[in-house]
């Protein structure tokens, strides 16, 4: 039998865009076989699709409940062992919270819940339960982040004085300013969207990769907001102040209507010996700045850089890493994980990651609703 | 007897960078002739100086009192008409004081004068005397950032609806974390520069590039700044939330711990229609974004930009305007004023702009002083 | 059954890179499912790769010949369907001819032969069988390639005057100033490279870009190459002088020894109506420029871009495409030419490019050993 | 009296670009006083622009050979010292003659003559009055132009292999597909403009960079050039094979045909140490490659750029540099000549410089005509 992880799957199916990037990601290593899933509510698309992609129907099941109870009467070397959790938001915790309850280790689409009280719930279970448990924030695993993570771990930068993310989209400019649209579209309805747009959909990656980068615990968040339309009840747009402590201060600046903005995720950090600038959408190209040296640009594949980015570049340098990759190296990560190879920090975004993003928008939220007012974390 | 104005200057003799910047700038456009003035307060070097740049020594005066006294016995069509004061910034305000009260138009470095009150005098007596006054928000002069404040003028980029300025140096890094430097430069003693550092040095440039791309005024500011040592009385660091309205809000990010950045000034602003980003260090490509249409890059001196930006482009497209060029500019703009040529709105930087400046600074300060709250402006 | 077609892989076992670049680009649209093949001549370790990547050990053979005759035992419908040949160019002759002979569709590396009569050789057979044949120039899948391929296509340049295509690299710069790692590489040993290095490896991808990209044939070629040692004998840097017509001129210019280059690869083409330049190091970003409009950047996912280059995007805008997924986009060519959906010309690079390519090198190898003279291709 | 050199001007009245590009460029190290000139062949227009610069009526004269003549009369002490000729290119030979003759200073836009034998003879009588002589090859003067040279001579790059300069515009393109256009504008008339036009106007300019900053000279050149319809004479097109031994070779690329190009002119240079690239129209950013360090990227006034190049930046990083600075640049390299004081080599670009250009351009002309041949130079 070869040593492939045995990977299932819920939701994600027909054009689903994120099926594909999950499907494609698990395959880049070689270290996970499809095996079967629930993709699809609708018992016959679900069978259909499973089909397309090429698995067995006996393992294609109409409901997560009977996939878990199915697969939990399989033996042990059969059963699916790692799920992929890319339903719909509100389906995470109750999916989640079964797969960890019967030992199945998860990859978990974010936000990881729609509450922080739900999250600290799985959490409890993953404890006990001692799985794997990844929140896919994908854009950390470029190469180049992971470098960033490094470089930072091991004092390149000094001591972090300043730090500036950005998160800055435009979608949502042609849909806003039209009523008919943002009071139809379910990204705006705080039913299925919860309890933020901007923050909770965007923010929340910045915030978290400030966290994953710097390896440093916000402590106070400061927002504020903007919903544009009074009779638009979630923010499109915040800027939040966060303090790491009195001497390290930063800013969180996420947008949706950013018009003619693509995926802007930008890092600059700030160290009393360095910084760095990174652009999400330019993925390869690393800026490193010190005091008295010209500005370096680092890119993937070569020897001067950290193992851990080396681990996850598969071609030599010049040829692009892209956002399938990233997700491919957090699926590498999980797979070393399980199977107890030697892993370094930040191989994958954990459950603890995605309980404190949670975490974060409703604090952000509140400092908002309450006047601008400084929160702790 | 030629049509060039009469120029005078105090201050910027010796290595003075900013001296270069004024006379190069001063000669752009062929509008200007430089008669005297009083370049140094040691009357030897004084006199050498100017000696070193062709002046005559009749016109060049001890103090700027003696030489507006003299300068006012002369004939006008003989007298200096225009005097640029480049000196430390206490300064400012007693010689653009009696240069307003005598007459003299005035080119004033920035920031105008050390108190708001101050400035809010300066004011009065100008609109007394009607003479031109430019404060030097030197990057307003670019022909691209120009044609921003046309575009939005016109309404290219729709209502405004966000925006996000930048100014990150990190030039104060090397010497803020060692405390004998930190506790000896003058431009953290607050009895010599003011009761802001980064603030009042750019955080200023960056406001007034806000107001001066959009036509719009700040109402409110919320800052959080950062001074790291508690020795250090001035901010060197800050982050202010800014509301042009409760549907328009930004934010202005200015640093001088942004570690290895230059002089990082840059512009994000959107509207319901387009946006714009530019950087200051890459001062001929304009970024104009649209909901559906590809990003396009505007440089300066095609046909297809505005007649205001155009009017300050020397050469064909492809020859790279600087920041001398920037300051030429608005030369340019002051002397078209002096001389009655019609004029672009916003050609160079008002009085009332630098009097708007020195408020912003006293109320960041403040707003941060206060616990982070909102400042009416 | 599931409507995957079934893939076989002749080399690419073990750490080889290329080997997971093919394995990755066959899952990306879910068409293919890998079910046997051949990836390494050692027997044992043939098998221990094919079990690790989870292959049935029934269809992993010892030797391509098995491969062959075994599958063709087996009925149609559980047969392979396509072979992927990733083995030593000196290889992929004889593979793909009995793999053609005997009906397969083939999905080959380049340099397709190692001489243009073997390709030749090649191409009579494929007219026979009438299989699905491409070669893989893997540039050609970026979405934006595709761009500019539908633009041109369309006449958006007009008609073509001038090209100029640049793939330099650096790589062999720390070797070929050793005399004995150059004599002793393989990249420069004429019985194992044949005969060029630089024109061989990467000039023929700047080639068929060419070609690929204009549509146009070009009618002769003039070139000037560098070995820079007399002991070396084969070509590492070049240039070369190539016609479409009078009219229509342009220029390869192919380098290892452009030192510190990575991967450079870049486009750039002009008519009477517009031009491109692009990177593939930066692959997401394409340069429109016109006579008299802004230059315009295009990205992939947008609506305003061809149905050709959008059918091979994954994910929205800002999400980058990277190298995995222009040969997936390669990978789905062939798979839509095999199935009979509808493609569009230049979904994958044919046998009669990598034939071409092949005529290509010889010729350029010859006008520089006869005195950078033109000959015609 | 001052210390600034008297400087007269030949050609570049009216709304000449060429005429402000030098006055700007004259006045930015103080170096220069403008005291009279003949700027336009109308003898009122000539008085009426002299006065609009505020010269002196009585130094400005109806005809160079009149200025010559009468300024011979003032005594050595009050005479124009320096001549810059900006008229169009035939007189330039004829008027620098007769300067050099009466032992004047130089500064001479380019091409220096429209002969190679004319260039020659001026270059005779230069070494025998030993005047300075400067061809203004603009792109020279930019701080980064000077920092590349001087690694280059420091060896930094090593020995100089592959090197490859574009210059690439298109403003030609809506012109010559006009067949009433083409037949009718002077830069194709060869009776004008002589004997090459894109080769003459800027491919000149880039093989004068590469000679520049190399330190090396070409040996041997084979061109293609492109006239795109027969009823046009002159090149508008053209690569140019180089050699500069059997080792070292290059190309250089120009075109006037690049469609939606503005002034392309870019270098690439590698040795086996290391490379640089550069874009003149970015021309404050200097990429500098290594086999085995990140790229870096060096910019204008840090510590660790060389004195050559620090000595022309006359403010902090990040106040960009623009092409008034780099014609700046020259002009004070030729004031330190005329002055004695230490200058650097390279500090303008001299008589021999200019000579050499013309050669190159006749070369060019005919290795095309004769069929594509390699010269001797």
């Amino acid at each position: 039998m070869n040593n492939k992880l045995r990977l299932g799957i819920l939701g994600g199916g027909g054009d689903s865009l994120i099926g594909v990037l999950h499907r494609v990601a698990s395959s880049m290593f070689d270290q996970y076989q499809i095996i079967g899933g629930c993709f699809n509510p609708n018992p016959k698309e679900n069978k259909e699709f499973a089909d397309s992609i090429g698995l067995n129907p006996n393992r294609v099941y109409d409901t997560f409940e009977i996939m878990i109870e199915e697969e939990m009467k399989l033996p042990q070397n059969e059963r699916i062992q790692v799920v992929s959790v890319l339903t719909p938001n509100f389906l995470h915790y109750p999916m989640a919270k079964k797969l960890l309850e019967n030992g199945f280790h998860v990859i978990c689409e974010k936000p990881l819940t729609t509450t922080h009280a739900d999250a600290l719930e799985l959490q409890k279970i993953q404890k006990e339960k001692q799985t794997a448990f990844a929140v896919t924030y994908t854009y950390t695993g470029y190469p180049i982040v992971r470098q960033m993570k490094e470089m930072i771990r091991k004092g390149v930068l000094g001591k972090i004085q300043k730090t500036d993310m950005q998160y800055y989209q435009g979608w949502i400019n042609p849909i806003i300013h039209d009523k008919s649209l943002r009071n139809s579209i379910w990204r705006l309805d705080p039913k299925k969207a919860g309890i933020s747009s901007c923050i909770g959909d965007i923010g929340t990656h910045a915030y978290h990769m400030l966290e994953y980068l710097t390896g440093m615990k916000v402590k106070q968040v400061l927002s504020d907001l903007n919903h544009l339309y009074s009779d638009n009840e979630l923010d499109i747009d915040g800027t939040v102040l966060v303090r790491f402590s009195d001497y390290s201060k930063g800013v969180i600046r996420a947008s949706q209507i950013a018009t003619g903005e693509e995926n802007g995720l930008t890092v600059a950090i700030y160290g009393d010996k360095g910084g760095f600038r990174w652009e999400q959408e330019n993925p390869n190209f690393l800026k490193y700045f010190t005091n008295d040296k010209p500005l370096q640009i680092l890119k993937p594949g070569h020897p001067y850089l950290s193992e851990f980015s080396l681990q996850d570049t598969k071609l030599p340098p010049g040829h692009p890493e892209g956002i399938f990759d990233s997700m491919g190296n957090i699926y590498n990560g999980v797979a070393r994980k399980i199977k107890g190879i030697d892993n370094f920090e930040g191989a994958f975004p954990t459950l603890e990651e995605g309980v404190r993003g949670m975490k974060f928008i409703e604090k952000v939220v509140e400092s908002n609703a309450k006047g601008n007012i400084w929160l702790s974390l």
